[in-house]
């Protein structure tokens, strides 16, 4: 049900897109693109459930896999996201086993954990047997993001059912004292990403990243991460304007506002 | 102000419709064909905040008595869902007293709960003294749907201020480990279902559950089951559109998709 | 590019869905019931163009054609329902072979037509040769359902680029002074719409029809209908739950409002 | 079914509310506070055709009366509000006998007009006889507001199934070259607004006019107008700021763009 | 960033517009009527995430100062809100020190607070220096509302990160146990604002409140309230209505449901 | 009130940008990136009326002038488009002098045109004597794109009150029999272009034209024209993630679908 774990499985990178614009025609030029899979970002990007279901059709459409960030640690909208036909969430914050193990549960239906029955548009999409698929196939992501999830990291880890982990390097940077918001170069912080990297591989747990450009993102399939972000919908359509522009005004730029 | 309090009084079944659908048309078709009311579902649905004010406006437009089920159990939506004009609210997955008074008492005014004042569109759908009459027939749901619900039966039956309960029994095979998801006829879960219904009819309770069939519905009436929901939307729909096409092909079926 | 025209070519009946609701989820309902096509009704169904995407996403999700009838013969609004990824348009009220020009040559890109080139969303999902392809693939149905029109008949089905016609028995019966709406009995009507079918097969045209019900549609069929629409998701939706609620009372109605 | 017939029959004035915020609370507040008919603004409001079903249901639920002017004399348009629950629609700029025709042809059905037959929403809502009463009790309202209209008038004014006219003295003063855009003063503006209501009164035709403020209304009433608009949801919500924050500064006005 | 900060560094009141109508335009209405900051409130109101983002664009493009009152003291939503451009946002019954430093740690940045990295709309609009500015001018303000919060009052304003509190006149006479829900002129009640005031002009907070009419914000100006909300959208608006329709009818009112 | 005749007087190229996604965010992501104005395409664009208000909001919050191309030459939503806040319409395919003065007629008010007066936002948003500015200052484009159009070029450009031309070269290209859709190099395309450009400057109109890069476009500007698009807000999204997925991929591409 999910080719993503057949690409884990392979060990190969899976390339994920990402969408923070609340519109199904942007997701299905994000999902035609060719990720792997696209994920709508509840929290950071500008999406609610209420765009979630037609967002998700259109990246089904496509043949790519729907996966979506939740806004917070909070059953409720995790629950929602999947019986709205993700076939993963991304959770934020996730500093503790106990903060895990909420997360991982709400993802699991009993006797795993406790996602409540009624897999609404999930079961139309992914079939009869989405109840039993879901149990193995469905991936939780833990975002470590603060040195409080790095010196819990073994603990949350060790969770059952956890799927994998997701880095956020701004909030990691923001924690660990750095300046720097996207692909850093701090060595602190470059030390954390790469034992969360050793520390998934040793469970075989997918080790996933946001990268800024492909250049990060390739350093961080050497060290071992495999769910790959690259940039944000907002931040390539920005950048492919201002280029343009630049373009016609012989490399003079005038944006209006912070770049994103 | 809630016609559900007159037929629960006379011990007269209520027959209450479950939309899932986000769209306020066919909320209003729901509401036309004469159910006692109509419950929009923020759980399983694919019905959020933003859905429910014009879904509202359509079943109240009827006569129909609004209802929500929230979905999880957190006072900023169960709120919500009563200022907008909800004459009732169904709880998923209350497990405890403590988790059932958190419910209850995000549905009261102090002094008997915590629900904050600004009855903005209620107030203005049900009049001046809304205030006062919404403490008294505003319905609380709670579902008991666990194992450890059961377990804690009468101490969340007596949580005061709750008006009864609703069994989902999907939820409750799970729990209880049968591979039922509707319409149960494992004993174990029949038991239990019959004995929240004779523990809601000893307080003076509601006892409510979802049915897949009218015929299933007549049992639980037998059994004392008071607020009767019997399929939704999205499978009434469905069935209707596959059994026309089966007519339509001499017999064969051609679907697409799990059935939901 | 449409498996539509392999139907017809194969002279068998194409099953066709009615959207009335404007939601991308009933839409996906629709569609994954099995019909080989599934039009959005922008005319009479309670429909406009902001819903068009996202019900063309989920119907084409399923690999269910996606059809719309357009709300009257403008130019403008057929064409963006093309290039929102229709494969074929019903436009109503087709009286004349001027008004049949008039809505062909929307359909069709110069040297044929007049169709304005843009096939935004069509070409994401039919691919690069999108506008060779759809010059020979787009479905253009005339409404043929006025006294006029039956005046008419031979020049409008003489139109070059015309696909077939879809035959309104509501309005055909009320401009033929019957007073009935939904599969007619008056001979008068059966007589003109036996007419239509004959006068298609004799240019290789589709025939096609409202039908109330799988027996008229079955009719039908035997007089040549090869493009069959089954009521609506509205009409099926309601009668459903009509029937639930009746077998809930034994057999007492108590609707609200009239049937539809 | 439409009790603005009775108020005209016993000649009294018809209070109508004016909405141009395109939302269904909004449409609420308007109907509850007892105008007899609410009309949805879809030339110059900034509504279009995806709100109206919404903002209809809200202003039924309150026992107003629910009207639409169209952006256009188009036939799909008006015919779209009628099938929503319109009792009635304001045409713009309607200038000759054939555009009335044309027009108030999109209100009836046939014979006496070319309106197509599918009234969904409409039948829902005002009973299964509303094909028959729809012929008597819809409303249909041309727009008389130009100098050519004035020339036309009588021709106007004897199309058969026209129920009355409405002013719009912004449009009229400014096509007879007077700078008022509301409540005009201009002998010209009021000798013709005075002409048209005569002309109504001559042939039973209900003459309806949009005022700026209460004191032109009783003004208008004088001289036989009955259906009475007084400013727009927008004005009233902008003028009622405007006058908080004045007493808030001690008459000081700090407002930003222009009156509307 | 935040003329807001100008204002109360001077002493000077803040007349803050509230917006319960979910729509871009009547947000547009209300900025343009010179209020200094409008805020939305998704606590009462009948507005959710979904609307936020056209209507905070809507509002700043007059130069007035988004903000937005949280459904309740969750994080998700809280930074959700600061991410699509709020300048400051108000939670509601903050009750004690935790759950104040709970909300508060929601609104900044580490080591501060816990607010995520990820300003995607908020740092468009307002520089790239927006994680900096953010830091020192986004305003957060607890809502004081309850018996329990004034035994709590210095604990809770002692939070480091606090901007100021908003006080709820309708919730806290409610829990004093006084029948009034605007304007209060139960002396109890009247105490516990005046010492509001005083415990935030003490500590240099910004003191706002709810008021219900001019007369009642001059008072409370008089008091030491400096942030200063007069009325909502939607009851300036049906009270404009009334007036209008009282006008037209001699002094009769006739209006259809409750006062709000 | 339109800084667009300021850069056109000075002789200087107006940057124009491109929108197709129905969504304020992109919209403001567009219009922050430094375009002279962005339009909403109404026509080949996935947006309609119901997106336009919001999208306005955000492009003018940034100070980009707001333009929108109409459906098709249909005086309604031409005229609902300058009421929202357009400072300028592009009208497709203008083939005579009738139609272009069907289109200019209504963007004027009287006696110039037949615009109808009721400017809501636009008036709130360009200030009180909008209605004069407006008849200025407001840009009305016909597109040129049909050899018809070319035979009557002359007559076109001499209807009073035009402000200029817009050259959709795929169109044109279609009609004069060329295979290209964009930056044309066929010479009788290009020998068309470049007598349109001259034409424009003889009577010192606008000449304005779709370019797919600021190659051509740097071309185009030396030809004359002034008013110049490069590209849509869906090409470049489409074509940066593409790039970034074979950077990502060492150089293969995986698309699925079309390329627009």
């Amino acid at each position: 049900m999910n080719p993503l774990l057949d690409l884990s499985q392979r060990d190969e990178p899976i390339y994920n897109g990402w969408c923070t614009i609340p519109s199904s025609w942007s997701a299905e030029v994000m999902a035609r693109a060719g990720w792997h899979s696209v994920t709508l970002d509840l929290q950071h990007g500008l999406i609610d459930y209420s765009h979630v279901v037609p967002m998700f059709q259109a990246i089904q459409l496509t043949g790519t896999v729907p996966l979506a960030r939740a806004p917070w640690n909070e059953p409720g909208i995790v629950m929602k996201l999947l019986d709205a036909g993700a076939l993963g969430v991304i959770c934020p914050m996730v500093n503790t086993a106990e903060e895990c193990a909420r997360f991982v549960g709400a993802c699991r239906y009993p006797p795993i954990g406790y996602r409540s029955y009624g897999p609404l548009r999930a079961r139309a999409a992914f079939g009869a047997d989405y109840e039993h698929s879901a149990q193995r196939s469905t991936l939780a992501f833990a975002m470590i993001e603060t040195a409080e999830a790095l010196r819990h990291l073994d603990a949350i880890l060790d969770v059952p059912g956890l799927s994998g982990v997701y880095v956020g390097p701004a909030d990691l940077s923001l924690s660990l004292g750095s300046a720097e918001r996207s692909d850093p170069t701090n060595p602190h912080v470059l030390d954390a990403i790469a034992r969360v990297a050793m520390a998934c591989r040793a469970r075989g747990l997918i080790a996933g990243i946001h990268c800024g450009s492909s250049a990060f993102a390739h350093q961080m399939i050497a060290l071992g991460y495999r769910f790959i972000t690259v940039s944000t919908d907002s931040a390539l359509l920005s950048q492919a304007v201002r280029d343009v522009l630049e373009q016609l005004r012989g490399g003079r730029s005038s944006s209006r506002g912070g770049v994103y």
